[in-house]
């Protein structure tokens, strides 16, 4: 199979029905993360949805101008602009509730994980891009909104931070997964969608067993400990 | 009226001089407040310049790399690169004077917030994007300067924060206005300056009445009062 | 010499295999400086590779979507990307030694600031910008990497920092040394070396006698000296 019918056919991977559902889905679960946090730092309901939106579109966002495709899918498709301010007014008014459930949100995340490394990594290859770019494209996709929700909270981002459970390697997993099957001809709706439950998986057991990446050796760091 | 028609109509809604002239004014502002904030942050005059710059012209440039329009305005358009210079050389010899009119600088910042909001909104439609999307656009190419700002100074971006003033609702406001106009075949120079127009008040009686937005409901906020 | 004669030379300026190899020497050293910060702020090998990723390739991305040169070459080019992956390798293992050689590493970030605003600018002018919009964005391609790198740790971009010896001056220079040689024919691989070295010399310099920028006037600013 040639490359060019890969990339007609990776358009066609997803019914678009179930393609778009899905994205849904994951914009749902990382607003709500980017809702909950301007809560804990005080804004008022427009923060809510400003750091709403950006979680939850940011990542697609600087994936699509990245590749060229502007203007991006999070201004073209009216539901991924409004999906971000519904989950805003969950949040507004159920909040003590929405914390109560923390654990599920974070299940709901690793979800949209899970999902948008596969479909950044698959976007990404389908616009021209080569295996390593697509793969770092999908890990963009997947982390970028979270790491700018953390910076316009002026939070270092807990993408960064050694202290937090493993997030970047199962979205790495994920669009790992991706490209090599994109490289052995075998990208089909199953092996997609275990690339989505694998990265899922992963963090999930990154959270249960605190899994952590390693500092640097020989640390001898010359701030103290936060 | 066709949407062709209307989109090539919108391009000549003001004479371009007129456009230029309101254009530079609302970057001159925009670049006042940054280079201010830069001196209370004890940036040095390169700090001023590069805080003056962005505040100006970041939210324009964001708009334009979103909807395609490359190479921005701002690289383009030598006028526009040169104001914040300008206007950063003035806070350098006369900012205890500019502080002294403090006043005087948020009356021209909400000059500036109605008239980004309003062409922002007009050249993101003019582009092809449909009308939630031209709002979101015009809202991101009021607000977006000052956020990058308040991100590069290390802050937490006053449109987030919620003891500030309302300023993002003054720029909805005047957005909308201006897509119900184009849904409605009634956009005019007079129908636009009366968007901007509304923001500006709209603004002005924020500041005046200290109106702010609500936070969520039956907050329990983890983080103390700031 | 017309101008479109200028611009398809401009771009065999340097022969391809030279370019590449002097774009990957500014690339690892940018990325040392950002994997070095990354193990002050106790950032685990992920954030490592990060920060040394957006240190080194952000101030070409940022160039790159501005022009409309997409994708950009930070994901068209393996070595680009894999560049920094070696240099966070090298932090992490021998990061004392590595910080015991600090002098040797701002000597070296020097020669990255001299060669990337002088490619920057080349780069923006062959993609049709004025002069004044390919110098700035020479300046943004040399300095835009090191300002992302800090905000993305939560610390004040040291480019906007009063005591820090001059940065953005010595790039300057650079990207205005080439826009003169542009502007009067008289640009060639030698005097390309020369605004390069210009650049790298004055950045020395800098650090040498530590020359810093003047703040405003009269200054009594509201926040206490850090």
């Amino acid at each position: 199979m040639t490359g060019e019918n890969v990339r007609v056919q990776l358009q066609q991977l997803f019914s678009p029905s179930v393609q778009h559902t899905l994205d849904v889905i994951g914009i749902f679960v990382f607003a709500i993360s980017g809702a909950l946090l301007a809560v804990r730092k005080n804004f008022d309901v427009f923060g809510m949805a400003v750091l709403a939106e950006v979680t939850a579109l940011g990542g697609g966002l600087f994936r699509d101008v990245v590749i060229g495709a502007v203007p991006p899918a999070a201004f073209t498709d009216l539901g991924y602009f409004l999906t971000p301010l519904i989950a805003t007014l969950v949040v507004f008014f159920l909040h003590p509730h929405v914390e109560r459930i923390q654990a599920a949100v974070l299940v709901f995340d690793a979800a949209g994980l899970g999902l948008f490394c596969v479909t950044g990594t698959t976007k990404a290859y389908s616009y021209g891009l080569n295996l390593t770019a697509s793969a770092t494209l999908g890990l963009a996709t997947a982390v970028g909104g979270g790491v700018l929700r953390d910076v316009l909270a002026n939070e270092v981002p807990s993408l960064l931070r050694w202290d937090r459970d493993l997030y970047a390697v199962p979205a790495i997993v994920g669009a790992t997964m991706v490209v090599l099957c994109i490289r052995y001809d075998a990208l089909t709706p199953f092996t997609s969608g275990l690339a989505v439950v694998t990265a899922f998986v992963l963090r999930l057991l990154a959270m249960r067993f605190h899994w952590r990446a390693p500092r640097a050796w020989n640390r001898r760091s010359t701030v103290s400990e936060e």
